[in-house]
Protein backbone atom coordinates (compact mmCIF):
# COMPACT_ATOMS: atom_id res chain seq x y z
CA UNK A 1 0.00 0.00 0.00
CA UNK A 2 3.14 2.28 0.22
CA UNK A 3 3.11 3.23 -3.46
CA UNK A 4 -0.76 3.88 -3.57
CA UNK A 5 0.15 6.45 -0.61
CA UNK A 6 3.15 8.10 -2.34
CA UNK A 7 1.26 8.59 -5.57
CA UNK A 8 -1.54 10.13 -3.42
CA UNK A 9 1.38 12.69 -2.01
CA UNK A 10 3.23 12.98 -5.12
CA UNK A 11 -0.19 13.80 -6.66
CA UNK A 12 -1.38 16.48 -3.94
CA UNK A 13 2.05 18.05 -3.87
CA UNK A 14 1.54 18.71 -7.67
CA UNK A 15 -1.84 20.07 -7.45
CA UNK A 16 -0.53 22.71 -4.47
CA UNK A 17 2.64 23.37 -6.77
CA UNK A 18 0.55 24.15 -9.69
CA UNK A 19 -1.88 26.05 -7.49
CA UNK A 20 0.97 28.07 -6.24
CA UNK A 21 2.33 28.58 -9.62
CA UNK A 22 -1.35 29.86 -11.03
CA UNK A 23 -1.70 32.30 -8.06
CA UNK A 24 1.77 34.04 -9.12
CA UNK A 25 0.86 33.71 -12.61
CA UNK A 26 -2.56 35.65 -11.71
CA UNK A 27 -1.11 38.42 -9.56
CA UNK A 28 1.58 38.82 -11.86
CA UNK A 29 -0.51 39.17 -14.92
CA UNK A 30 -3.94 39.56 -14.28
CA UNK A 31 -6.80 37.04 -14.64
CA UNK A 32 -7.57 38.08 -18.38
CA UNK A 33 -3.67 38.45 -18.54
CA UNK A 34 -2.36 34.54 -17.31
CA UNK A 35 -2.57 32.18 -19.52
CA UNK A 36 -2.93 28.08 -18.75
CA UNK A 37 -0.13 27.42 -21.08
CA UNK A 38 1.97 30.29 -19.02
CA UNK A 39 0.49 28.66 -15.73
CA UNK A 40 1.94 25.00 -17.03
CA UNK A 41 5.22 26.21 -17.92
CA UNK A 42 5.84 27.98 -14.13
CA UNK A 43 4.75 24.64 -12.42
CA UNK A 44 6.87 22.91 -14.60
CA UNK A 45 4.51 20.57 -15.71
CA UNK A 46 2.76 19.85 -19.44
CA UNK A 47 -0.80 21.76 -20.34
CA UNK A 48 -2.35 17.79 -20.40
CA UNK A 49 -1.23 17.51 -16.69
CA UNK A 50 -2.92 20.63 -15.68
CA UNK A 51 -5.93 20.45 -17.92
CA UNK A 52 -6.10 16.72 -16.38
CA UNK A 53 -6.54 18.76 -12.84
CA UNK A 54 -8.17 21.53 -13.08
CA UNK A 55 -10.77 21.82 -16.13
CA UNK A 56 -10.39 25.33 -16.94
CA UNK A 57 -8.66 28.88 -16.09
CA UNK A 58 -12.31 29.67 -14.25
CA UNK A 59 -12.20 26.56 -11.93
CA UNK A 60 -8.57 26.70 -10.93
CA UNK A 61 -8.88 30.03 -9.72
CA UNK A 62 -12.04 29.43 -8.31
CA UNK A 63 -10.03 26.52 -6.24
CA UNK A 64 -7.32 28.83 -5.62
CA UNK A 65 -10.09 31.28 -4.06
CA UNK A 66 -11.23 28.51 -1.92
CA UNK A 67 -8.56 27.41 -0.40
CA UNK A 68 -7.40 31.12 0.44
CA UNK A 69 -10.82 31.33 1.76
CA UNK A 70 -11.07 28.03 3.35
CA UNK A 71 -7.33 29.10 5.47
CA UNK A 72 -8.74 32.24 7.16
CA UNK A 73 -12.31 30.71 8.01
CA UNK A 74 -9.96 27.94 9.93
CA UNK A 75 -8.42 30.58 11.56
CA UNK A 76 -11.41 32.39 12.64
CA UNK A 77 -12.92 28.96 13.67
CA UNK A 78 -10.11 28.29 16.08
CA UNK A 79 -10.02 31.32 18.02
CA UNK A 80 -13.77 32.30 17.89
CA UNK A 81 -14.17 27.94 19.57
CA UNK A 82 -11.93 29.40 22.23
CA UNK A 83 -14.26 32.28 23.06
CA UNK A 84 -17.56 30.06 24.09
CA UNK A 85 -15.86 29.37 27.45
CA UNK A 86 -13.80 32.74 27.87
CA UNK A 87 -13.82 34.34 31.43
CA UNK A 88 -12.19 37.45 30.23
CA UNK A 89 -13.96 38.89 27.28
CA UNK A 90 -12.75 41.88 26.94
CA UNK A 91 -9.01 40.65 26.42
CA UNK A 92 -10.27 37.25 23.89
CA UNK A 93 -12.03 39.88 22.02
CA UNK A 94 -8.90 41.67 21.58
CA UNK A 95 -6.63 38.02 20.86
CA UNK A 96 -9.45 37.86 18.14
CA UNK A 97 -9.15 40.57 16.47
CA UNK A 98 -5.28 41.12 16.62
CA UNK A 99 -5.43 37.58 14.98
CA UNK A 100 -7.73 37.67 12.35
CA UNK A 101 -5.82 41.24 11.69
CA UNK A 102 -2.67 39.54 10.99
CA UNK A 103 -4.50 36.87 8.91
CA UNK A 104 -6.10 38.71 6.50
CA UNK A 105 -3.27 41.80 6.36
CA UNK A 106 -1.60 39.08 3.94
CA UNK A 107 0.11 40.34 0.93
CA UNK A 108 -1.33 37.54 -1.33
CA UNK A 109 -4.23 37.54 0.45
CA UNK A 110 -4.83 41.11 -0.42
CA UNK A 111 -3.75 41.02 -3.76
CA UNK A 112 -6.16 37.96 -4.87
CA UNK A 113 -8.54 40.02 -2.91
CA UNK A 114 -8.43 42.81 -5.43
CA UNK A 115 -8.15 40.87 -8.46
CA UNK A 116 -11.64 39.24 -7.53
CA UNK A 117 -13.26 42.52 -7.03
CA UNK A 118 -11.90 43.61 -10.45
CA UNK A 119 -13.14 40.56 -12.19
CA UNK A 120 -16.58 40.51 -10.47
CA UNK A 121 -18.28 41.89 -13.70
CA UNK A 122 -16.20 39.74 -15.93
CA UNK A 123 -16.11 36.01 -13.91
CA UNK A 124 -18.99 36.54 -11.32
CA UNK A 125 -18.76 33.43 -10.20
CA UNK A 126 -15.36 33.80 -8.48
CA UNK A 127 -16.67 37.09 -6.89
CA UNK A 128 -19.96 34.93 -5.64
CA UNK A 129 -17.39 32.32 -4.44
CA UNK A 130 -15.07 34.71 -2.33
CA UNK A 131 -18.00 36.16 -1.15
CA UNK A 132 -19.88 33.01 0.02
CA UNK A 133 -17.00 31.00 0.84
CA UNK A 134 -15.24 33.45 2.67
CA UNK A 135 -16.54 36.44 3.74
CA UNK A 136 -19.84 34.79 4.68
CA UNK A 137 -18.50 31.59 6.72
CA UNK A 138 -16.12 34.29 8.69
CA UNK A 139 -19.53 36.03 9.70
CA UNK A 140 -21.53 32.91 10.45
CA UNK A 141 -18.36 31.32 12.93
CA UNK A 142 -18.74 34.78 14.47
CA UNK A 143 -22.04 35.00 14.77
CA UNK A 144 -22.76 31.39 16.48
CA UNK A 145 -19.79 32.64 18.76
CA UNK A 146 -21.58 35.95 19.73
CA UNK A 147 -24.88 33.71 20.12
CA UNK A 148 -23.46 31.83 22.76
CA UNK A 149 -21.74 34.86 24.30
CA UNK A 150 -25.34 36.26 24.06
CA UNK A 151 -26.88 32.82 26.09
CA UNK A 152 -23.85 33.28 28.91
CA UNK A 153 -25.16 37.26 29.26
CA UNK A 154 -21.26 38.47 28.47
CA UNK A 155 -23.03 40.11 25.43
CA UNK A 156 -26.50 41.77 25.71
CA UNK A 157 -29.32 40.20 23.88
CA UNK A 158 -28.90 41.38 19.77
CA UNK A 159 -28.92 39.87 16.74
CA UNK A 160 -25.54 37.87 16.39
CA UNK A 161 -25.72 38.33 12.27
CA UNK A 162 -25.42 42.27 12.49
CA UNK A 163 -22.97 41.87 15.25
CA UNK A 164 -20.96 39.63 13.86
CA UNK A 165 -21.20 42.29 10.85
CA UNK A 166 -20.16 45.07 12.87
CA UNK A 167 -17.23 43.58 14.62
CA UNK A 168 -15.61 42.47 11.36
CA UNK A 169 -16.54 45.64 10.02
CA UNK A 170 -14.79 48.17 12.82
CA UNK A 171 -11.78 46.15 12.57
CA UNK A 172 -11.49 45.82 8.37
CA UNK A 173 -12.90 49.14 6.72
CA UNK A 174 -9.60 51.33 6.90
CA UNK A 175 -6.61 48.87 6.35
CA UNK A 176 -8.78 46.70 4.00
CA UNK A 177 -9.51 49.88 2.09
CA UNK A 178 -6.20 51.47 2.55
CA UNK A 179 -4.67 47.88 0.86
CA UNK A 180 -7.24 47.89 -1.84
CA UNK A 181 -7.00 51.33 -3.02
CA UNK A 182 -3.04 51.92 -1.95
CA UNK A 183 -2.04 48.86 -3.30
CA UNK A 184 0.60 48.77 -0.85
CA UNK A 185 -0.41 46.16 1.55
CA UNK A 186 2.46 47.05 4.13
CA UNK A 187 1.71 50.57 5.07
CA UNK A 188 0.53 49.65 8.45
CA UNK A 189 3.34 48.21 11.08
CA UNK A 190 2.45 45.41 13.32
CA UNK A 191 1.57 47.95 16.23
CA UNK A 192 -0.64 50.02 14.39
CA UNK A 193 -2.41 46.88 13.23
CA UNK A 194 -2.38 46.35 17.21
CA UNK A 195 -4.28 49.70 18.36
CA UNK A 196 -6.70 48.71 15.31
CA UNK A 197 -8.05 45.52 16.47
CA UNK A 198 -7.85 46.41 20.25
CA UNK A 199 -9.64 49.99 19.24
CA UNK A 200 -12.36 47.48 17.26
CA UNK A 201 -12.63 45.12 19.85
CA UNK A 202 -13.04 48.06 22.56
CA UNK A 203 -16.11 49.35 20.69
CA UNK A 204 -17.56 46.04 19.85
CA UNK A 205 -17.53 45.34 23.81
CA UNK A 206 -19.10 49.15 24.41
CA UNK A 207 -21.55 48.51 21.45
CA UNK A 208 -22.47 44.58 22.53
CA UNK A 209 -21.52 44.23 25.56
CA UNK A 210 -24.04 43.83 28.65
CA UNK A 211 -25.65 46.73 29.71
CA UNK A 212 -24.26 48.60 32.76
CA UNK A 213 -25.97 47.81 36.01
CA UNK A 214 -27.46 50.63 37.48
CA UNK B 1 -19.46 90.70 -21.98
CA UNK B 2 -22.86 88.11 -22.58
CA UNK B 3 -20.89 86.36 -25.11
CA UNK B 4 -17.51 85.40 -22.66
CA UNK B 5 -20.13 84.52 -20.29
CA UNK B 6 -21.91 82.22 -22.90
CA UNK B 7 -18.85 80.66 -23.92
CA UNK B 8 -17.80 79.86 -20.99
CA UNK B 9 -20.90 77.98 -20.16
CA UNK B 10 -20.47 76.34 -23.44
CA UNK B 11 -16.89 75.02 -22.20
CA UNK B 12 -17.95 74.00 -19.54
CA UNK B 13 -20.88 72.07 -20.63
CA UNK B 14 -18.22 70.40 -23.56
CA UNK B 15 -15.77 69.36 -20.65
CA UNK B 16 -18.83 67.59 -18.65
CA UNK B 17 -19.76 65.80 -21.74
CA UNK B 18 -16.42 64.45 -22.09
CA UNK B 19 -16.16 63.10 -18.54
CA UNK B 20 -19.46 61.46 -19.23
CA UNK B 21 -18.24 59.87 -22.49
CA UNK B 22 -14.73 59.12 -20.39
CA UNK B 23 -16.34 57.36 -17.31
CA UNK B 24 -19.10 55.61 -19.75
CA UNK B 25 -15.96 54.31 -21.45
CA UNK B 26 -14.31 52.90 -18.85
CA UNK B 27 -17.05 51.27 -17.49
CA UNK B 28 -17.51 49.60 -20.19
CA UNK B 29 -13.75 48.69 -21.21
CA UNK B 30 -11.71 49.13 -18.27
CA UNK B 31 -8.81 51.81 -17.38
CA UNK B 32 -6.22 49.92 -19.94
CA UNK B 33 -9.35 49.11 -22.35
CA UNK B 34 -10.91 52.57 -22.96
CA UNK B 35 -8.87 55.00 -25.18
CA UNK B 36 -8.29 58.44 -25.60
CA UNK B 37 -9.67 57.93 -29.44
CA UNK B 38 -12.96 56.56 -28.30
CA UNK B 39 -13.75 58.47 -25.55
CA UNK B 40 -13.29 61.71 -28.32
CA UNK B 41 -15.44 59.63 -30.54
CA UNK B 42 -18.46 59.23 -27.57
CA UNK B 43 -18.17 62.66 -26.66
CA UNK B 44 -18.29 64.11 -30.35
CA UNK B 45 -14.62 66.11 -30.11
CA UNK B 46 -12.10 65.73 -32.01
CA UNK B 47 -8.78 64.17 -29.92
CA UNK B 48 -7.55 67.40 -30.18
CA UNK B 49 -10.05 69.20 -27.81
CA UNK B 50 -10.50 66.59 -26.12
CA UNK B 51 -6.33 66.76 -24.80
CA UNK B 52 -6.95 70.31 -24.70
CA UNK B 53 -9.41 69.59 -21.56
CA UNK B 54 -6.88 66.58 -20.69
CA UNK B 55 -3.87 66.28 -20.68
CA UNK B 56 -3.46 62.41 -20.73
CA UNK B 57 -6.15 59.52 -19.85
CA UNK B 58 -4.66 59.44 -16.25
CA UNK B 59 -5.30 63.27 -16.02
CA UNK B 60 -8.87 62.96 -17.18
CA UNK B 61 -9.56 59.81 -15.04
CA UNK B 62 -7.98 61.44 -12.01
CA UNK B 63 -10.68 64.80 -13.30
CA UNK B 64 -13.71 61.78 -12.52
CA UNK B 65 -12.18 60.19 -9.34
CA UNK B 66 -12.36 64.00 -7.83
CA UNK B 67 -15.37 65.02 -9.17
CA UNK B 68 -17.25 61.73 -7.81
CA UNK B 69 -15.40 61.65 -4.51
CA UNK B 70 -15.81 65.57 -4.58
CA UNK B 71 -20.00 65.12 -4.71
CA UNK B 72 -19.88 62.16 -2.21
CA UNK B 73 -18.14 64.66 0.32
CA UNK B 74 -20.67 67.81 0.14
CA UNK B 75 -23.38 65.38 0.84
CA UNK B 76 -21.62 64.26 3.68
CA UNK B 77 -20.69 67.89 4.69
CA UNK B 78 -24.23 69.11 4.37
CA UNK B 79 -25.70 65.97 6.53
CA UNK B 80 -22.40 66.26 9.27
CA UNK B 81 -23.27 70.29 9.09
CA UNK B 82 -26.84 69.64 10.65
CA UNK B 83 -25.71 67.43 13.25
CA UNK B 84 -24.30 70.22 15.29
CA UNK B 85 -27.46 71.30 16.68
CA UNK B 86 -29.11 68.19 16.81
CA UNK B 87 -31.57 67.80 19.69
CA UNK B 88 -32.59 64.14 18.79
CA UNK B 89 -29.37 62.82 17.91
CA UNK B 90 -30.53 58.62 17.94
CA UNK B 91 -32.55 60.36 14.77
CA UNK B 92 -30.36 62.27 13.19
CA UNK B 93 -27.53 59.91 13.19
CA UNK B 94 -30.26 57.22 11.70
CA UNK B 95 -30.98 60.19 9.01
CA UNK B 96 -27.50 60.82 7.98
CA UNK B 97 -26.80 56.92 8.01
CA UNK B 98 -29.77 56.45 5.72
CA UNK B 99 -28.75 59.60 3.42
CA UNK B 100 -25.05 58.63 3.81
CA UNK B 101 -25.60 54.84 2.44
CA UNK B 102 -28.07 55.71 -0.20
CA UNK B 103 -25.76 58.56 -1.94
CA UNK B 104 -22.65 56.00 -1.78
CA UNK B 105 -24.93 52.74 -2.94
CA UNK B 106 -25.18 54.92 -6.59
CA UNK B 107 -24.48 52.11 -9.34
CA UNK B 108 -21.94 54.09 -11.64
CA UNK B 109 -20.07 55.18 -8.03
CA UNK B 110 -19.49 51.11 -7.48
CA UNK B 111 -18.32 50.31 -11.05
CA UNK B 112 -15.66 53.47 -10.40
CA UNK B 113 -14.93 52.41 -6.82
CA UNK B 114 -13.87 48.91 -8.32
CA UNK B 115 -12.03 50.14 -11.41
CA UNK B 116 -10.37 52.37 -9.32
CA UNK B 117 -9.12 49.00 -6.81
CA UNK B 118 -8.45 47.66 -10.07
CA UNK B 119 -6.14 49.75 -11.08
CA UNK B 120 -4.54 50.77 -7.90
CA UNK B 121 -0.71 49.02 -8.79
CA UNK B 122 -0.84 49.81 -11.91
CA UNK B 123 -2.23 53.52 -11.57
CA UNK B 124 -1.40 53.98 -7.78
CA UNK B 125 -2.45 58.13 -8.24
CA UNK B 126 -5.48 57.16 -9.06
CA UNK B 127 -6.25 55.33 -6.14
CA UNK B 128 -4.35 57.65 -3.75
CA UNK B 129 -6.59 60.18 -4.91
CA UNK B 130 -9.72 58.32 -4.18
CA UNK B 131 -8.69 57.36 -0.63
CA UNK B 132 -7.29 61.00 0.11
CA UNK B 133 -10.10 62.66 -1.65
CA UNK B 134 -12.74 61.03 -1.16
CA UNK B 135 -12.52 58.54 1.68
CA UNK B 136 -10.30 60.51 4.34
CA UNK B 137 -12.44 63.55 3.87
CA UNK B 138 -15.61 61.97 4.57
CA UNK B 139 -14.26 60.85 7.78
CA UNK B 140 -12.72 64.30 8.23
CA UNK B 141 -16.04 65.58 7.61
CA UNK B 142 -17.69 63.39 10.38
CA UNK B 143 -14.85 63.65 12.69
CA UNK B 144 -15.28 66.99 12.74
CA UNK B 145 -18.93 66.75 13.59
CA UNK B 146 -18.78 63.98 16.18
CA UNK B 147 -16.21 66.10 18.07
CA UNK B 148 -18.49 68.86 18.36
CA UNK B 149 -20.53 66.10 19.86
CA UNK B 150 -18.02 65.00 22.47
CA UNK B 151 -18.18 68.41 23.76
CA UNK B 152 -21.73 69.04 23.81
CA UNK B 153 -21.74 65.50 26.43
CA UNK B 154 -23.87 64.11 23.32
CA UNK B 155 -21.46 61.59 22.78
CA UNK B 156 -18.74 60.16 25.12
CA UNK B 157 -14.98 61.49 25.00
CA UNK B 158 -13.19 59.48 22.53
CA UNK B 159 -11.09 59.38 19.94
CA UNK B 160 -13.03 61.25 16.91
CA UNK B 161 -11.06 59.76 14.13
CA UNK B 162 -11.82 56.32 15.47
CA UNK B 163 -15.61 57.34 16.50
CA UNK B 164 -15.52 58.28 12.69
CA UNK B 165 -13.94 55.36 11.24
CA UNK B 166 -16.02 52.60 13.14
CA UNK B 167 -19.55 54.50 11.72
CA UNK B 168 -18.58 54.11 8.26
CA UNK B 169 -17.32 50.50 8.88
CA UNK B 170 -20.62 49.37 10.28
CA UNK B 171 -22.52 51.27 7.82
CA UNK B 172 -20.69 50.19 4.52
CA UNK B 173 -18.73 47.25 5.44
CA UNK B 174 -21.61 44.69 4.00
CA UNK B 175 -23.37 46.55 1.35
CA UNK B 176 -20.16 47.77 -0.48
CA UNK B 177 -18.65 44.89 -0.19
CA UNK B 178 -21.40 42.97 -1.73
CA UNK B 179 -21.35 44.95 -4.39
CA UNK B 180 -17.67 44.56 -4.93
CA UNK B 181 -17.86 40.96 -5.36
CA UNK B 182 -20.57 40.26 -6.95
CA UNK B 183 -20.88 43.29 -9.26
CA UNK B 184 -24.27 43.42 -8.60
CA UNK B 185 -24.88 46.95 -7.38
CA UNK B 186 -28.79 46.33 -6.94
CA UNK B 187 -28.47 43.35 -4.23
CA UNK B 188 -30.15 45.28 -1.59
CA UNK B 189 -33.84 46.90 -1.50
CA UNK B 190 -34.12 50.49 -0.23
CA UNK B 191 -36.00 48.95 3.01
CA UNK B 192 -32.94 46.19 3.09
CA UNK B 193 -30.65 49.46 3.30
CA UNK B 194 -32.69 51.27 5.56
CA UNK B 195 -32.48 48.68 8.61
CA UNK B 196 -28.76 48.37 7.65
CA UNK B 197 -28.31 52.03 7.97
CA UNK B 198 -30.24 51.96 11.24
CA UNK B 199 -28.54 49.25 13.00
CA UNK B 200 -25.45 51.12 12.21
CA UNK B 201 -26.39 53.86 13.75
CA UNK B 202 -27.87 52.31 16.65
CA UNK B 203 -24.56 50.02 17.33
CA UNK B 204 -22.89 53.48 16.72
CA UNK B 205 -24.76 55.07 19.55
CA UNK B 206 -24.73 52.58 22.11
CA UNK B 207 -20.38 52.25 21.48
CA UNK B 208 -20.14 55.99 21.60
CA UNK B 209 -22.94 57.64 23.21
CA UNK B 210 -23.07 58.94 26.84
CA UNK B 211 -22.31 56.39 29.29
CA UNK B 212 -26.15 55.97 31.04
CA UNK B 213 -26.44 57.90 34.47
CA UNK B 214 -26.18 55.60 37.37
Amino acid sequence: MTSTSDEETRSARKHREMMQAATDAFIAKGYEGASMEEIATRAGVSKQTLYKHFADKERLFEEIVLATTGQVDAVVALVTSGLAGTVDLASDLRRLARQMLTTLMDEELLKLRRLVIANAERAPALGRAWYAKGFERVLASLSAAFEQLSERKLLRPSDPTAAANHFVAMLLWIPINEAMFTGDTRLRTPSDLKAMADAAADAFLAAYGPAPSR
